[in-house]
This record gives structure tokens, C-alpha cells and sequence, in this order.
């Protein structure tokens, strides 16, 4: 190595000065994203193309860099931080959030074992408690951070499995003349249950899909029924996930009946509030959890409507051994005088490896306190009943789902005219297409029993009231007005 | 929700000030790392310990919770930055990672629809090509960023049955009397295999470790052996799992062997160079890969020795269709107008959501250039040879593997008296653990061929020449002396 070359790291004094630059990009950004068009403009490859098709053989400035990332990246990003982002579910990389994740990537800790950093491990059981006992679940339940909620489900499934097959982890599932074994879910439950129930080799057709009622809920008489008719052809549940606030609707499946059920059955009853979890946190909606006490495990996630930057998904499990027994294994390499002692991370799920994604979860609870989190969840949800009401009180708009948390279902149905649903599906595709480009607003749809219906997810802490009357406008201009037969492009 | 209330986020004026109150905590930690303790020396408990047991009912200052973080989170950190850490595979979160960390956190951009960020989606795959180019792996390699290498050897496991068995995707392994599979990989192979044959649904029984030789390369002939007994026992070859610097010794099992038997027995061959891949980047290392472009699927880790923070682990695939038929699925709130003709990153794996990995990856590749990295990996193996030297010259030391990289495992062996192997456990033991009580340096340790091992592990960009010195110093200085009976605590 020639001594001319730099041998370590860019200096603390260079960092400092960079440092302070992201940051001064970061909070003139926040100052206002509503700036920038809501959903990005580029055309499909162009970020691609506008960036060179190798490394660079020689070290760049940071300056470069930075001034790229401004020309070219920026204008790829769809701006989840924006006011108008109205889209799946909305999410905020608050404050505090990022300034914790600021820390974390400097320490760059990785938390597999307890002495690779016991704050990784400690602190993660501490808000994990902390955030238990804000949405009013009992201490039967031990907690756990993965990256999503998608992993999360999928350990929910795979400690079913633990527990319902005999001897799956040494033998497996194929070869040993096993009965089928079957998951339940409500036909409005996560996609992610369906890939958890592939990937864990229990096949895509083992997932049986219950009907839900009017209200977009799982019926539980139809989950009996299922599983008795399951049971006569031999086939054993494994585990049934609930869902408390599902994808499309929020809808909330009545977990203490299906409670009943898997108490009856002995299946494992996993509960999916990845989104609406955290409303519990306020009084009045300690209700929506009610029955999941009775669950085997929970999903919560942080990232989504906690003001917590992607990722940190919370996994809560009352049988913790099924997924340690799942998942356990400890190699020479990684044994230390305090296995048995102590948690290690590594032995409650796949991922050996595990960030410090405690330390953004503690700031966030710590800086807006539990108060501060209801107010604003609060008005979340005032805001979306507000836009309901004006989807309500106009005779061009419909609304297609009740509004339990903070989305609204709706499509416009102008009067003066009789519509079929292609009709419709074109036209709301057409007013979401329009909606989407004025850059102002980005609303993300569904469908509900065949029909094409927009969400409206108020989810970031940056909408307000004039935010949610800006949408309405936008909606109302970008419809086609009432009696009208016109088919916008 | 009362008027007094806060609303939104901190505001961007606060969050400058603390942003960069953030940037110079992490400067002047940056300065010297090692003024911390390597290993933390808190006791099991001591964090959690410090911490309220709830969460606070109104919100803190940030100036409060910056002080916790001092007092009470800091001491808790096992300091991956410092030089003297050696253990396991010492990484870097360097200066222009943790700036890429910084703005993805602030982005807080979502990539699992080309749409939810097309930068997400297409600077992945730039760095991705970049990274495949600088290591000599062909473009018939298509590239996705993952978490951690457990997830990324999961999903080549996953693709890799979806590729042998039929109809598994829809009908599982369980109740269809299927043959029984079979994985192979070394004894000296990673515990995530262990981990994601058992998810999904093989067994651990289904994993057979093949006899490694006398440098703990696996025998290419010991596995064509295993195969021809385990055909003739009606089990079929799924996949096979070959290593490119195993985690005991960073041994190199020899690919190219390995995969005429794959290409002979029609297995998925899967590459774990999770941590030593990046060495192909050095052209004299290229060897090192040989064989490595007829995988199926190649797994290495940026967030190991290419000073990226934790946490991205770079898969490659050659047969991407395997690994979209494994996984993909598009619930309609997912279906978007660009659906077929972009790539949407939900498709090509078990996780939804996706941070924005890349943008730190892009940071560390340009900062650095190629040759910078080249400079620093060859630096940390001309320090692995030096130790090695040092350790080969002193006659009460030896060295129990070879150092293709740059891990050196020894230990002692005092001379002038005969030693059991219980005896030698017992005193590297005590060697060990009297080395990270020190603070200076972290080793950990391993066990090949039932000898207890010490591990010492170049790559952090801040180890210098000096700070092995001071270990070997160390080393000496706390193993007994030559002829000594005594057994230290």
C-alpha cells in the first residue's frame, strides 16, 4: 500500500462539516416538503440512467456526492414526509426519530449477542414495556424488534409451527406422512400472511381465506365452520391471525370471538395490528384491542403510525419459548460465559444480525410522551372523520367503508346517471390518476367486493386541517361533475 | 385535542440545532473510540436497570434524553468503531455511510412499489451492478439488498425450493408424500443455513454438514459421496451451500469443484462471501471467487468489510425467476399502472417494506473509489499477516488455521511442559477473557476440531498497525510464561 493513499476513515473534523451540511439539507427539507410533487415524476429508468454505470476507480468529494444526490436522487423520491401523502398507510420519520437513527448508524452497534452491546438488548426490552403497557397488554407478553411487519408475522407463524407440529424443526414437514395442516385469515388480512404461509412450507393453498361481513370484519361463525369442515377432512389448524385495522378498510376482526375459537381449536392466534395497534394508547380506543390479551402473539409497528422512522416492526409473543425453540441455535463462535444468562438477541429469531432500532422508539416515546402521542393520533383520526363527513354530505361521492381509525374509503359516483361498476372503476381510476399527478396529494386505492375505491390515509405529522380541505378540493375539481357523461382521459 | 397541544413534529429550527448537536457527539466520538472501553462493561441488568419502567405521561426536552443517552445508553455500547475491536468481523460505519444513514432516515422513503420511490427501486440496482463489477461477477447476476445475510441466504434457500420441488409454492411439503430434500453445506458453514432450512419446513435433519479438510475447506468429494448415499436412500439434493471465508477461519471452500457436482446433480448452488467477497475487489484476491459465477445465488455483506453501517446485505441471483415465482404476489392495494413494466423490490423477496439501503452503499463507493478500497482491504490483511508472523515466530504461541483474509486464529501453548486439551481450553479461556477485561482490545474466540480457539479479526477502518502491536503486546503479556504451571482466574 503506498503511504500516499488514505488508509482510514474520513476525518472527525470532515464529518463535522458534512455532518452539519446533511443536517442544514434535512431541516430546510423539513422546513417544507409539501414543495416537491408528492408522488416523484422521473420516468421508469431515468434515475438509472442519470448516474454512471460503474464505480468511480478514484475516491470523490463529498461535495459531488451531495450535489448528486440533490440532482439526481431527490427528484426519484416520492416524498413520504410530504402533507399530501395520503397513500397506503402514511407514515413520519419524526424528529426525534431521525436524530435517533443519527446516533444509531454512528454507533453502528450490532446487537446479536447481549455483550455485543447490552443497551441494544436492554433497552429494546425497556421500550418494548414501555409501549406494552402504553396500549394496555399485559406483561404475558415479552417483546421483540424485527424490520417489518412482515418478518414479524412470519415468526408469529413459524413458532406456530413450533408448537403444532411435532419434531418440525429436526424432521421438517415433507416425507414423514403429516396431515395438512391449515392457517385461517379474513380475506381482508395482509399479504404478508400469505407469504409467511409459503415460505415456511406450508403452501399458498393452506391458507384458507374467511369471509367477512359487511363491515369488512372476519365472521367468526364462518372460521368455526371452516375449521369444523377442515377437521372432517383431517386437516389441522395451525394458527388463525386476526386483524385489528386491516389493509384496505382498517376494519377490525372481533378478536375476543375468534379468541374463543382458536381457545377451542388450540390454535395459535396471531394478531396483526401493525397499523391501528398503537390507537389503543388512547382511552377511547382501548377497545380496539379488546381480546388480543388472549393472543399468542401481536404485531404493532412503530413505523407506521408512530412517528418512528422505517424500520421497526414490534413483535409481541406470550409464548416465547415456541419461537426460541423455533429459532435457537448457538455455534461455538457465538457462545459467551453469559448464554443462559442473558438475552441474546439472536436466539428469538432468524436474523442473526440485529440493528440498534431501540434507540429511535425510545426517543420518539420520550419526546412527545404518552400525551402528546394521543393528541396527535387524536387528530389523525378527527381528520379523517372530517373528510368522511364531506364524502358523506356530497351526493357525487360515496363512502364505502366505516372509519374506525384514520382512512377513509370512497369513490365519487356522480348523480344525474345510472353507473356500472366498470364505469365507475374508469372513472375513479381516472380521478386518482389526476389526483396523483397535480403533485399535491398522493392517495393509494382498493377494492372492495369488486369495487375500485380510493383510500385516504391521514397517518403524518405534518397533515393538518388544510391539508385534509386541500384534498377534498382537489377531489371535488378533479371529478367529473354531477350528470356529467364525460370519461376524463 | 386542546389548543395547547402540540400538533406536528419538532420544529425545523429545533431539529437543526439538534442535528448539530448530534453531528458533534458523533464527531468527537469519532476522534477516538477507544477511549471507550471495547466491551462494555456494564453488568447484566445495569441498563435496564437505569431506566424508568414506563413511559413518560408529557414530553421530555431533547436536551434530557441527549443526557440519558450519555449516562446511561453509552456505557452499554460494545464499541464496533473502536480499533482494538478484533471479535467476530470487525465492520465500519464510516463517515460517508453514517451521512448516507442520515439523509435515508430523514427521506424516510418506503421501496416496495417502484412508485413509493423510483430512486429506492433504481439506485439499488446502480450500486448493486457497481458492486457485482468491482467483485469480477458476471452480468448474468441480477442484484437485491436484503438486511442481513440470514435473510439473503434464506431467500436463495427458498428460491432454491421452489426451483426442486413442485408445486410447493401452492401445496406446501406437509401431507403430499413428497421425498425427503437434502441441503449440504461444510461443517464449517454458517448457523443462519442451520436457521433457514429449518423456517422453511426442511428440518435441521435436512441439513447434511459435509467433512471439511485440513485447512476447513469442505471436500468436494466428501459431498459428491454424501449425495450419491443420500440419492440412493431416495432423498433428493435441494441445494448446496458453499462458503467463500467461513466464519471460523475464513476458509475457502473450493467453488469450482462444488459446482460441477451442482451442475451434475442438477442442486441450486448457493455462495455465502458474506464477509470475505468484497476481497475479489483486489485483482490479486480475484481468485478468490473462481467458480463463484456459476452459482445460482451469491450472498455478500457491505455492512461487514465495506465500511457500509449495518445494515445491507447484497444478493445476487442468477435465477431471479425462482426467487419472484417463491415470492411474488400483488394484492390489488398494491397494483399500480407501472405494474409488469418496472421492477417493484416487494416482488423478490418475504419483506414488504424496504428501507433505503442503497443510498449509504452509493455514499461508501464513491467516498472511497475503488482504489481507496483496495488500499484499506489490502492493509487489513498485510496486519492479519503480521500478527500471523508474530504468533509463528514465538514458540509459546501457534496459529491453528491459514490466513486467506484477514481473521488469524491461535493460541497459546506455553512451552516446556505437555499440555491437554482441556488444560488449553481452560488457559486460552482465562487468555481471552483477561484480554477483554483490558478495554483496549475485544477477541472472541471458536473451536476447530474440538481446540479452543482465539480469534483476532482486522477491519475496522480505524485498526491501524499500531493497535495489532498492542494486541500481540497484550496477548503476550496476559498468556502465561513459558514453563508456567500456573492457571490464571
Amino acid at each position: 500500500m503506498s503511504d500516499d493513499k488514505p488508509k482510514g476513515d474520513m476525518d472527525p473534523e470532515a464529518f463535522r462539516r458534512e455532518g452539519y451540511r446533511v443536517v442544514d439539507w434535512i431541516a430546510r427539507y423539513f422546513e417544507d416538503p409539501g414543495r416537491y410533487p408528492v408522488m416523484s415524476r422521473v420516468k421508469p429508468g431515468e434515475v438509472r440512467a442519470a448516474l454512471p454505470a460503474s464505480a468511480p476507480e478514484s475516491g470523490e468529494s463529498f461535495d459531488a456526492i451531495l450535489e448528486d444526490f440533490e440532482r439526481v436522487i431527490v427528484p426519484g423520491i416520492t416524498h413520504w414526509n410530504h402533507p399530501g401523502f395520503f397513500a397506503y398507510f402514511a407514515i413520519t420519520g419524526s424528529g426525534p426519530g431521525v436524530l435517533g437513527e443519527m446516533l444509531s448508524a454512528a454507533l453502528n452497534a450490532q446487537g446479536m449477542l447481549w455483550r455485543t452491546s447490552p443497551s441494544v438488548t436492554e433497552l429494546e426490552e425497556v421500550v418494548m414495556a414501555w409501549l406494552r403497557q402504553l396500549m394496555g397488554l399485559p406483561a404475558s407478553f415479552q417483546g421483540v424488534i424485527y424490520d417489518t411487519a412482515s418478518v414479524s408475522s412470519l415468526h408469529a407463524l413459524a413458532a406456530a409451527r413450533q408448537a403444532a407440529v411435532p419434531g418440525v424443526r429436526a424432521e421438517g414437514l415433507a416425507g414423514r406422512g403429516l396431515p395438512r395442516y391449515r392457517v385461517y385469515c379474513s380475506e381482508h388480512a395482509h399479504s404478508s400472511i400469505d407469504k409467511a404461509v409459503i415460505l415456511i412450507g406450508l403452501g399458498h393453498d393452506a391458507l384458507r381465506k374467511i369471509p367477512a361481513d359487511a363491515e369488512f370484519r372476519m365472521r367468526a361463525d364462518a372460521l368455526q365452520a371452516a375449521i369444523a369442515e377442515d377437521r372432517r377432512a383431517g386437516i389441522v389448524p395451525l394458527a388463525v391471525v386476526a386483524t385489528v385495522g386491516t389493509t384496505s378498510t382498517t376494519s377490525v376482526d372481533p378478536v375476543e370471538a375468534i379468541a374463543d375459537v382458536c381457545a377451542r381449536e388450540r390454535a395459535w392466534l396471531h394478531v396483526d395490528c401493525a397499523y391501528a395497534g398503537v390507537a389503543a394508547i388512547i382511552p377511547e380506543y382501548r377497545h380496539v384491542l379488546r381480546g388480543v390479551d388472549r393472543a399468542d402473539s401481536v404485531v404493532v409497528n412503530p413505523h407506521k403510525w408512530l412517528f418512528t422512522p422505517f424500520d421497526l416492526s414490534a413483535f409481541y409473543c406470550r409464548r416465547m419459548d415456541a419461537l426460541v425453540e423455533a429459532f435457537s441455535l448457538t455455534p461455538e463462535y457465538l457462545r459467551t460465559s453469559e448464554t443462559g444468562t442473558v438475552r441474546n438477541l439472536m436466539d428469538t429469531g432468524v436474523q442473526l444480525g440485529r440493528r440498534f432500532r431501540a434507540l429511535k422508539l425510545w426517543m420518539v416515546l420520550r419526546y412527545f410522551g404518552a400525551d402528546g402521542i394521543r393528541a396527535r393520533l387524536g387528530e389523525h383520526m378527527r381528520l379523517a372523520r372530517l373528510f368522511a363527513s364531506w364524502v358523506d354530505a356530497d351526493p357525487d361521492f360515496e363512502r364505502l367503508a366505516p372509519v374506525p381509525f384514520s382512512v377513509v374509503c370512497f369513490r365519487a359516483r356522480p348523480g344525474g346517471r345510472q353507473w356500472s361498476e366498470n364505469e365507475l372503476e374508469r372513472l375513479n381510476q381516472g380521478l386518482l390518476d389526476r389526483l396523483n399527478a397535480s403533485g399535491e396529494v398522493f392517495l393509494s386505492h382498493t377494492k372492495l367486493d369488486g369495487r375500485f375505491v380510493l383510500r385516504l390515509a391521514v397517518g403524518n405529522l405534518r397533515t393538518e386541517e388544510r391539508h385534509v380541505r386541500r384534498a377534498w378540493e382537489l377531489v371535488k375539481r378533479s371529478a367529473p361533475p354531477s350528470g356529467s357523461d364525460a370519461f376524463p382521459r
